[in-house]
């Protein structure tokens, strides 16, 4: 949505610091003062806050590998270290399996509202070779004004804006001004489920007036964004087996099944040439976008061309019908994220494989269900696989799609005028293609909704080589946070 | 082919050592001495040659992997010793690039027939747990008189029988009943190009009345059998490549080509679920099977069930309107033998990869063209290939079907009497559906034709783990080897 879109929800007379009239005048006046500390603190500790994302970005606490654990439960300790550091009392919350997530909290604000802030300490796998980083995913590297690390926007940079700014009023006005509950995980990027049991276990402990996520992007540089709609995901790892054994394709191929044909035609017999899902019933509970909605999608400041030449040239493709923009923030996707089987090393290799596997995903919009769409995938892929090999299908990950209320919701009048404030433009509305499952999982539990503000940008590539996050965005996203607390405070 | 078929071939009489006739039986009595002491030599040499094989095993000469031309390097100068050991002188030839050939010869039958035996010393690469073998690839165990390792049976174990046999004549008669040249090559495996431009630019030097290669296998356990087709090759490498990096597939997916789905839509569309290739003109040139051959097929002592049982069960399938061993032996195919690209690490990762790729190929079958099928294949994924990604082909490996002339060979009578006498059976007569490029360059540089005796199972796995070869087998391919140098010697 554009600007005109934005404001139409933004009650500036509401948020006017400057606003007058004797009582009001003296409160407004102390809340003036100390936002002018909590700034001055900001500017004052750009090279501090720089250095602890540094040092946290260094710790490669990759959730889905076994291997790094370790390097994970000590992201999760930074982080409470660092919350007990700036005093708000704080812990680590473990379960039988997986990994810990860091709790704390200053009631200190009676009367005020409550706002829980989630982040993720956890980040994506890196390879530096096989990913084809320019440098070590783990040792971050500043330049151009960016930070380049794994985890650096996504969430590791944006989940820190969040506590430096509560940093900010402990250190300066001594308390929040409104009671700030931190519940930051380890399993986003894993889908892992003990964020849903707990916090399933722990609504009153939980309770809160809205959540804030940074977790997203904004429209462009300069353009910051408040996110009202994400995709849900249904996740997927298909093993297709053929023969007790690897074969020679001389010997056996023609008379023997190969998985890995048929592993391509299942795979291919799920999307058809139009850029459609063809696996039946897909589109059933599939909301479709309203006029109002396309018409705000049509008005966004957005260059397909530039767009495409900034990813290399002539990528784009997708479902016949839509736009660019409507086929990334509001129509549901397919896509295999990897393929395996056979022999991938140099020279050939006239092997018949007895196995092949592949991950892949459906981004999901309201009012998809990812566990129907699990059932249909397992349906279709039965009514699909050709003879001759058998297969094993897990749902390794899933999330309801998410459309936050924007209109009349003063949490979101808050963070218009915070970001307003600190980025010196209000923010557009955007729905975006992403998925984050908890902002499901927190208003299905919690009966809230989240605030999604993102910092990053969209090409920083979360989840790909060269992952970024802009310094200045950094800053800005810390100064938000710090005014949406105020904002949210004010009577 | 049955035992009637492959007598029909065979005349007893021609190769008889007890024919009489006051000149003949005193040659042949000679001959009758020298085989016995030959015979005697391989009894009393068993273990020697099998301390020899796994020696030879041991050394991992993977032609495909740049990490072990050492290794490769080590597997010629064995091959190169042995000979000269034996008594016949022999050198490597060098190339710019890749693997020397091992060339040796003992020309002093003159008058006599020359047969060239070709053989190779390099493997296929292999990976214990990978490939998911039981024991270590490159160190050889016998078990249940078999050795496991890789190229025990493809093709150092076979290959060896040739060079065993000379060992024992040169050892008993002090030399070769025959003019015999050596030609074992290192790229085998890698389809190198130094082989064919070694053979076209030594066609004197190389001259010979027949070639004879054992690379091949029996119609099973107890039924040796002589090849007389095999089927074409054209191997290939696609890549596909998207955007200019990794993305997400939440902020990009639906609006961005995925590499992986269009792969996965190439090659789906290669072949169609009736196992036809769907390449236009791809059976242009299909020699198609003769009334004769598919009766002889027919006649094959061969239970499907059992095949299938064997593989593990449910797991055949391929072109309809053929019979199991018609598709192996007579028909084309098309096989995948690697995929690869994005993730397939332990978990879920929501990653639109840039770049996927796949080796494939084709099996031919007389009279396709390699070469030509190469052009088709590009023709076919040029107008089969999604929008939004490019794509690279590389052809890595080419080599014609070949059909051997059976009826009226000497050289095939010499070799079904050697064959009767070290297995106790006549050979059967078959095609099968592996691809040994040699036989028709041989054919095409010096036009003759090979003799193929295979002394394998076809199950001993090679390609895949656990790859196997008989040590019964062994010892009755030497002597059939040693055997068949004094049928084609006989006067």
């Amino acid at each position: 949505m554009n600007k005109v879109f934005a404001v139409e929800f933004w009650d500036e007379k509401a948020c006017d610091v400057r606003s007058t009239g004797p009582h009001k005048g003296a409160k407004s006046s102390v809340m003036a003062n100390k936002i002018l500390a909590v700034d001055h603190y900001l500017e004052s500790h750009r090279n501090a806050f720089e250095a602890q994302l540094l040092k946290l970005l260094r710790i490669p606490s990759v959730s889905a590998q076994p291997e790094h654990a370790a390097d994970t439960r000590r992201a999760a300790e930074f982080v409470r270290d660092d919350l007990i550091a700036m005093g708000v009392p704080a812990e680590l919350i473990e379960f039988k399996s997986g990994h810990p997530i860091v709790y704390g909290e200053r009631l200190d604000a009676p009367g005020k509202p409550t706002l829980l802030v989630y982040g993720h300490y956890d980040v994506q796998p890196a390879d530096k070779v096989r990913d084809g980083w320019r440098t070590e995913p783990f040792e971050p590297v500043v330049e151009h004004g960016n930070v380049y690390a794994r985890g650096a926007t996504d969430d590791k940079g944006q989940m820190l804006t969040h506590l430096k700014a509560a940093e900010a009023w402990l250190k300066t006005a001594g308390k929040l001004p409104v009671n700030v509950k931190f519940l930051i995980e380890g399993e986003e990027e894993v889908g892992g489920a003990n964020l849903e049991a707990f916090v399933a276990a722990n609504t009153a402990k939980l309770a809160c007036d809205y959540a804030v996520i940074s977790d997203t992007s904004q429209f462009a540089p300069g353009m910051p964004a408040i996110c009202y709609g994400l995709k849900g995901l249904a996740y997927f790892e298909l093993r297709v087996r053929g023969a007790n054994r690897d074969l020679h394709s001389g010997t056996y191929g023609g008379a023997v099944q190969n998985p890995l044909n048929a592993l391509c035609s299942i795979l291919n017999s799920i999307k058809g040439p139009d850029g459609r899902v063809r696996i039946a019933g897909f589109y059933d509970k599939v909301k479709d976008l309203e006029a109002w909605e396309r018409a705000e999608f049509a008005k966004l400041p957005f260059s397909e061309g530039e767009f495409a030449t900034e990813l290399g040239g002539d990528v784009l493709a997708g479902e016949q019908g839509y736009t660019t923009l409507e086929r990334k923030g509001g129509r549901p996707t397919f896509d295999i994220h990897g393929l395996w089987g056979g022999y991938s090393g140099p020279g050939p290799k006239t092997v018949l494989p007895c196995q092949a596997g592949a991950k892949f995903s459906f981004r999901l919009v309201p009012d998809q269900d990812h566990k129907e769409i699990g059932r249909l995938v397992r349906q279709h892929i039965e009514a699909n696989c050709p003879p001759g090999v058998s297969w094993e299908l897990d749902e390794m990950h899933g999330a309801p799609a998410v459309l936050v209320t924007v209109k009349g919701s003063p949490g979101v009048d808050a963070a218009v005028q915070a970001i307003t404030t600190s980025f010196g433009t209000p923010p557009l509305f955007i729905r975006e293609g992403g998925s984050i499952p908890v902002v499901g999982l927190i208003k299905s539990h919690l009966k809230v909704d989240t605030l999604l503000l993102g910092w990053g940008q969209n090409d920083d590539n979360l989840h790909g080589p060269n992952e970024k996050f802009s310094l200045a965005d950094f800053h800005r996203g810390i100064r938000a946070s710090a005014h949406l607390l105020a904002e949210l405070g004010k009577d």
